[in-house]
């Protein structure tokens, strides 16, 4: 087994040209032994974003704290701590933190997209 | 997308004889269509434990509120809530709450178990 605490791990920027002021922990990866899906953290600071973009793996995501928006090209859906998400493949979708503090989630990703 | 609160899913009792005073609620599933692992959230109440066991599939877990163990008969680790968890294929483990609250993890795992 492996246990550790969320914030022991780096705290890297998201390389996207359309995200602003979110960051990016990969908790679990292949590099510990996860074969088939990886485990990360979005931190979003109020007025960020992740990019406005579609691709054909799915997300699951659960918020930890805040309240944003999932935009998705046609509507926003509120978000907020307690929420669960399921972004189907090749669905648009940006995770938006329109509130006043951290919009933090859980973003699962499958690696059969490689 | 589908966005919901955790806690509009049903908190079903977990089918082990082995398990006390643990229940589980199926967030996303092969139902919504998560082709590739499925997200539960755990809450085991003070003094209860999951079935100490094994599988030839990992967990990848985020503790969410409380305290507890991780027992994999030879030892105990301690969790507490922003602990992030790897249990990797085929070893046992024993999802603990000593403390006196309720202990809540989301856990996830592949559907290629099947």
């Amino acid at each position: 087994m492996k246990v550790f605490r969320y914030d022991t791990v780096n705290l890297e920027d998201v390389d996207a040209e359309d995200a602003s002021k979110v960051k990016v922990r990969w908790l679990i990866t292949k590099e510990i032994g996860a074969e088939n899906f990886a485990m990360r953290i979005f931190e979003i600071e109020p007025q960020g974003y992740t990019p406005l973009h579609t691709h054909p793996w799915e997300h699951e995501v659960f918020i930890l704290d805040g309240e944003g928006q999932l935009f998705d090209r046609e509507k926003t859906v509120p978000l907020k701590a307690s929420d669960v998400v399921f972004v189907p493949p090749n669905e648009w979708h940006q995770f938006r933190n329109f509130g006043k503090k951290l919009l933090r989630l859980i973003c699962l990703i499958p690696y059969t997209k490689e």
